[in-house]
């Protein structure tokens, strides 16, 4: 079970071009996503409502697309406009076609109700179209529930043990404290790093003759998206002296695939050096090495969880974002269930895996 | 759940060679495939009774076979005839073996009740052995329930969008209106296209000055059996003038595998040109190049309805003849569980998806 | 449902070496298996206490092992040592830890009530540490449940047909009748076949000219574990007279990893040719080559069983041996769940399967 009422990233922009038909998989949802003519994307239940047949097999014919089993033809608000071999066409025929933003790079789903669509909830990635941040877009597809990733981006003691041999590089990261804050859709979390060493990924970008302060400033909102501030400059200089800094910014953002897969959309951008494209394919692949060491790690947890569902485990100090984050998340799915949608209620799959889960963290 | 009471096609006749032991799954059922020493088909449960090892895997010895995990051999009646360290033979020892008649090419199996095995009941395939046509073998194995393929036999509209560049060549065909008529074990199908073009594999078989006539008039009887007469020739020429035409006989057989899996058994004869090996072979591969196309778009449709169990199908007029076989179906599983096996009963899965699927698309 | 409170082959010794850590899954637990700096092996829950990461993905510490996804720290007693940012250690942190012994080769573990971890009870493999005997070690993974390879090892018929080529030769091993005692954990065989042939791998060790006598003489103990004593000499000769013989011992152990997959640790050593290196490879590879036809087998029949699994399998005399020991075995977990664990209470799905089929074969 998932959480309806809110914005979910469905594909890089690139994805999606003039010509294709790009089927994906979306909180259990078979989706077909193309654009009109005019460039708007065009999100429709990939289901042809006659016999089933996956829509993205179909032709795209202007700002329509047929089915190419049966010949039935749906125009971009999802109304079927033509039934080879029958005249009348019943107005029951036709295809869910859900609300749709392309914003900064990302489409934007909303697989709730239409009428609650509300754009100005969408999170604010403002570094993906910001002249003063470079980047280069990346994707992976994890074979797990998407809230052991949550977990995973809400607590970055992992950078010490994880990726002790790219983003993290000492024990110190682990041993800070972070400040968890709530926000109304998510949790805000400080982590101050001081007097430590550079992780081994920023070796490669600048040199730092002595100890360094490093931070990573987030918010994470709900669904799962994370827009982070991190860097590090050399320790002992003025707050507000960047003079040697490396400034970076990310976005990323969770979208179940199934209960058991997810897409993840991420960048990371860099501040400085913004006409060197080396550093550019640097920073990319640094973060992408370091995710799918993640990725080997939360699958494997995922399988362990598989193979014994009734243990339960043990909270500790560093669980505090995770845990305040899985309340907003439950909070925001009762109310939902309550409201609007009995299959979303508490007593679902996936909201009582969410209590489950914070309960033995709180 | 399968109709029982029912001949299904088990193999093509050179499947089944004088010295092999063929395993094939048929209706969910591990049948041991083999010929005696005058070439009668053999058609026996596969588990050996004992600790069901598999009997294929074992040794063909005169007409008898023997299972090489503890050597317990059984004749081609099933009667267990030997048991190593063992002087008397229980009569209950013994494998079940069904009825079996090979005619004209396929290996038919009788896997009701042997009581009501009746020859008579299995469907003319003439061709398959009738001079005045040439053809060659074919078989493919589809991951999808056999009821979807009958749907795409029982629609040939399917022609104009799956096959738009193989069999098809035109609207036209999806624009045509059947003429559906019931038989007592299927259904009769016309479907004259009149005024058409060619379709893309006939350039290769003749040539078309102007507009033709295309024919497609087929009996499809339980379990999933067509038998298909088409072609085409010139418009305009006299009804029983056929001095142009390209004349095509087909017979094509459904058995289910498992209640996800299909094997189809099929063929293609051309009656004009009969000395031309080319000819044959083009044919053929045609035939079997527009069958992937289906399969590729039936095993789609498969996935998306396990993935979306619960969504209705919308019915259409081109339905008009899966709804009247799925009917058929219906009534002959119904009185069979009825009258023998309560594992048919209207009760169970099988019986239940049929009368589902028919109430959607009446 | 396995029993529990018995010793399992966890790994040969030579698995778990100095510096790794060992993942395998016994008895459908994850358990990491490592070594102490003085050379103890220790056998931990895998799954760590805090989410559930696989400890195997972490790093030895001297004889402690740290999680590599937060960092906790664990010492060989499995009790937690270090949480990375939190200063106080609440006692329930830790892992479980299985009593474990390495004795002759093979790690043998515990998975039931420690208290009752007695090492008496496990079984004399002499053979594998005395300088008589010479052998290599084996081992294969079998997508089988464990009882089927047991049923396999209690009735030697199946070398006349499975092993016809390699360790048979002739069906007079299915004629001969063994002769089946009870022992208080297991079941002693006696199975001298008089007057026969040398099997087919014995060709290439030895020659006799005219026949010979060949003998099987073993105990079969919970869980799963052969201790046998087979050869053969030429007929005729006294019988202490072993001046021509081949004299071969073996020790097998059967570890269940799931319901549907066992480890299979195995050896066959000879008593001949001591100083031979390709002796020892020779029988290695023979009994290594003949496995593999048992594991075609039986996973074959496992196969067959899972997609009938309703249907009685027919007791033939030669399954006396099978029947004895699934009575042994299923006595002692009828005691084990009313003494102490209710999941291995008769009502379960493992001792039901046993009784099913003892009950079957009786």
């Amino acid at each position: 079970m998932f959480l309806k009422n809110c914005w979910y990233v469905a594909a890089w922009d690139h994805e999606v071009l003039a010509d294709n038909l790009l089927q994906r998989t979306l909180l259990g949802e078979s989706v077909l996503l193309y654009r009109t003519e005019d460039g708007k994307p065009v999100a429709m239940d990939n289901r042809c409502c006659h016999r089933h047949a996956p829509l993205h097999m179909g032709r795209k014919e202007g700002d329509c697309v047929r089915c190419m089993y049966h010949g039935l033809k749906y125009d971009s608000s999802g109304k079927c406009i033509e039934i080879p071999g029958q005249d009348v066409i019943p107005p029951k025929f036709g295809q869910r076609v859900y609300p749709t933003v392309q914003l900064r790079r990302w489409i934007w789903i909303w697989m709730g109700d239409p009428e609650k669509a509300d754009e100005s909830l969408i999170p604010n990635t403002f570094a993906m179209e910001h002249p003063d941040w470079r980047w280069s877009p990346s994707y992976l597809l994890y074979k797990s529930n998407y809230l052991y990733i949550c977990d995973n981006l809400l607590d970055f003691s992992h950078l010490s043990y994880v990726h002790e041999k790219t983003l993290g590089g000492s024990p110190n990261i682990a041993e800070s404290r972070p400040e968890v804050t709530r926000l109304p859709r998510g949790v805000r979390v400080s982590r101050p790093v001081r007097n430590t060493v550079p992780a081994p990924y920023h070796m490669r970008l600048g040199s730092f003759p002595g100890e360094v302060d490093r931070w990573f400033k987030y918010d994470f909102v709900v669904p799962g998206v994370l827009i982070l501030d991190s860097g590090l400059k050399s320790s002992g200089l003025a707050d507000d002296d960047f003079s040697d800094a490396l400034c970076f910014q990310s976005c990323q953002a969770l979208t179940p695939e199934t209960e058991t897969s997810t897409h993840y959309f991420f960048m990371l951008a860099h501040g400085f050096r913004l006409d060197d494209a080396v550093v550019t394919e640097s920073v990319t692949q640094s973060q992408r090495a370091a995710f799918i060491e993640d990725k080997t790690m939360i699958e494997a947890q995922q399988q362990m969880i598989d193979n014994s569902p009734a243990k339960p485990m043990m909270p500790i100090a560093c669980d505090l974002g995770l845990t305040q984050f899985r309340r907003v998340l439950q909070e925001m799915m009762d109310a939902e269930g309550a409201a609007a949608s009995p299959s979303t209620d508490a007593s679902g799959a996936g909201p009582m895996r969410v209590l489950h889960i914070s309960k033995e963290t709180t």
